[in-house]
């Protein structure tokens, strides 16, 4: 059976061109780049080359990028190394960011290292900046935002330049989880002030297991995992060479069909939430942000015995998604940001997340299942009832 | 030119059938392993497969391996953890272990969680086992022992079954880094009882940027990267499904040719012994131990103009071999292990590190070029003046 793959919020297939450099990368360039001889020497040149690829991409410096074992890595560094070195006191966050936030912040306040303030959230799950700029008025604590720049449930984005500004004018440090838009918007960071930027190539169809982070020029800190003097001292491990490659790859493919990308990702969006309106009793998550992430559609089904299983429905159907509520469905699809949002219980939310290389054909094939989960008739009189 | 790749304790190049597997599994296997959808089944059962082969080399329980993204993650890990959530507050280790060890130590130390003690070594750099049981005998803090399988410079192997043993008496937890001997000796912990062991997949052939930790199934600790619930709550950050399923082919490879390939490690390294010997003020280091690694010799090559240049004289010549002293050449080839065990400076140190795919020929030739670069007249000369 074809199957229809609608989770690519979750994590993305891997390029064929992207396949193909990182295989001959395997095969061909294993030296260790700490080492000075040849071998040693081809592999630093394929990491620094990658080095520039995301340098370009972001318009900063070389040494401003640091590569990780993937976007979790790069977000506890960011959070633990800004506590332990740079005398952070506060961190000022919201409750929809992904759990490798919340969870080291969590860890953070039991250690009595930090307190946690958690800004406001507009109606849509876009930051309030109003109440972050009161936050950050109040307090003469060494302070640290971090905000996402787009949610990976609901797909609303963050205006990380308003942030960044905010954040400048009160002298607080700005870190920014882009995991969800790298490679899916442009950035530059000459323009948007950011001490500590994440992201991670398996959401941009490159590699699992490889992220980096950039850590603006002025901040100095001192590695998560210590050992050897990679990546000029900031993150100990013999670099994934083939990885780091496949990362810089997809990135470059992503920034050169960005506008193309977008565009088909537009169109199944569009084209999903005309037809799955028709559905009585479906609502949307994150639509009435300014802007929204084209990859994401978070929708909310009515409650029925259907909705209990509709993930396994799909699944049986051939149709890949996520649920956006209590599931089991993967590590940053928990329900805290759909219990964040909901005044009250929504029934099921199921995030849907494209690619450019879906089709509408694809699409119609969904919204027919979902017709089939969902006769109208039934559920018109399964919402009465629970009136 | 034909290279000649004698950094082989550095990392190693990956076998052709684990790229080929690597490459199918990057292509075929790309759903997010904590999906509940088929993809992600599929991508979680490729994870529970490799965790099971690891298990069966190790002779432990499945639930025991937690994949991380490699040997030095895998050490900062069972230290870090091991001292906050199981109360160590004595770390006993040797000068000699690798930087990921001493460093993360000299860390913990300096935020006064911890009091770090070294346990004397043989002349050959063997742990001094008696020393270790007087250590062991005194204090009464809840103490960690951790000290190397192999060294990674000059290829002295520790008796673990006997520290095991010891710390099992003492009530001391046992760590211990094995990433030079995963793949090369067999392990059955069900009789050597450590608490935590690493290994890393790009020193048996296998991908760089994944690695394991052993975990005893007494120790309870908590993640070092917090996030998701990958990895039993053990370690947040999406799995490197691919680099996970290459290192367990690698291992299950070197598993089963590990007798074919000591034995050609061994051939190699007699003949270089053999070889090398006629150069005038040659000498060896580890040689002397109970047992060493196959793969490792190092020598120490008679101080001279010459021997300042040597790595780079054999870069020219083809050659590829580390610094065994002070050099950059490497985050794993510091000076101080050297500088630990050597009363009086040696000249210049080099460990070449073979493979069992190096040839008799390629030993031959690099003995050539040696005998250059040291004729014997001048060589004996230039003692002379020295002494």
């Amino acid at each position: 059976m074809q199957r229809i793959y609608l989770d690519n919020a979750a994590t993305t297939p891997v390029c064929n061109e992207v396949v193909q450099l990182m295989a001959d990368t395997l095969r061909e360039v294993y030296g260790n780049p700490s080492s000075i001889h040849s071998e040693g020497r081809k592999a630093r040149t394929v990491i620094e080359q990658a080095r520039k690829t995301v340098a370009n991409y972001l318009n900063c410096s070389i040494g401003e990028i640091f590569f990780t074992s993937g976007g979790t890595e790069s977000n506890n560094t960011a959070l633990r190394c800004s506590v332990r070195d740079l005398g952070v006191k506060r961190i000022i966050t919201s409750k929809i960011e992904h759990h490798c936030i919340l969870h080291t912040l969590g860890s953070l306040e039991k250690e009595n290292a930090i307190t946690v303030e958690y800004v406001q959230l507009q109606a849509s799950g876009e930051t309030d900046y109003e109440h972050l700029r009161s936050l950050l008025e109040q307090g003469d604590e060494k302070t640290l935002v971090s905000i996402m720049h787009s949610n990976n449930e609901i797909g609303v984005i963050n205006n990380i330049q308003k942030i960044a500004d905010l954040c400048e004018e009160a002298g607080a440090f700005f870190h920014t989880d882009t995991v969800q838009t790298i490679g899916f918007r442009p950035f530059d960071l000459n323009k948007t002030k950011v001490s500590f930027l994440s992201g991670s190539a398996h959401k941009f169809y490159g590699p699992k297991g490889v992220g980096f982070l950039y850590i603006n020029g002025n901040q100095k800190i001192n590695p998560l995992l210590e050992g050897g003097s990679q990546e000029r001292n900031m993150r100990a491990g013999t670099e994934n060479i083939y990885g780091i490659a496949g990362l810089a790859k997809a990135l470059e493919l992503a920034n050169e069909e960005m506008k193309e990308r977008i565009q088909q990702l537009a169109n199944l969006k569009n084209h999903f939430i005309d037809k799955v309106k028709s559905i009585p009793g479906v609502s949307f998550n994150g639509l009435e942000s300014q802007e929204q992430m084209e990859k994401v559609l978070s929708i909310n089904f009515p409650a029925s015995d259907k909705s209990d299983l509709l993930l396994l429905h799909l699944d049986m159907a051939g149709i890949s998604a996520s649920g956006g509520s209590a599931c089991s469905s993967g590590s940053d699809i928990g329900s805290h940001v759909m219990q964040e949002l909901s005044a009250k219980p929504l029934g099921k939310t199921i995030r849907f997340s494209f690619s450019h290389k879906n089709t509408i054909e694809e699409i119609d094939y969904v919204i027919g299942k979902l017709e089939e989960l969902y006769p109208q008739a039934e559920v018109q009189k399964e919402i009465k009832i629970t009136q």
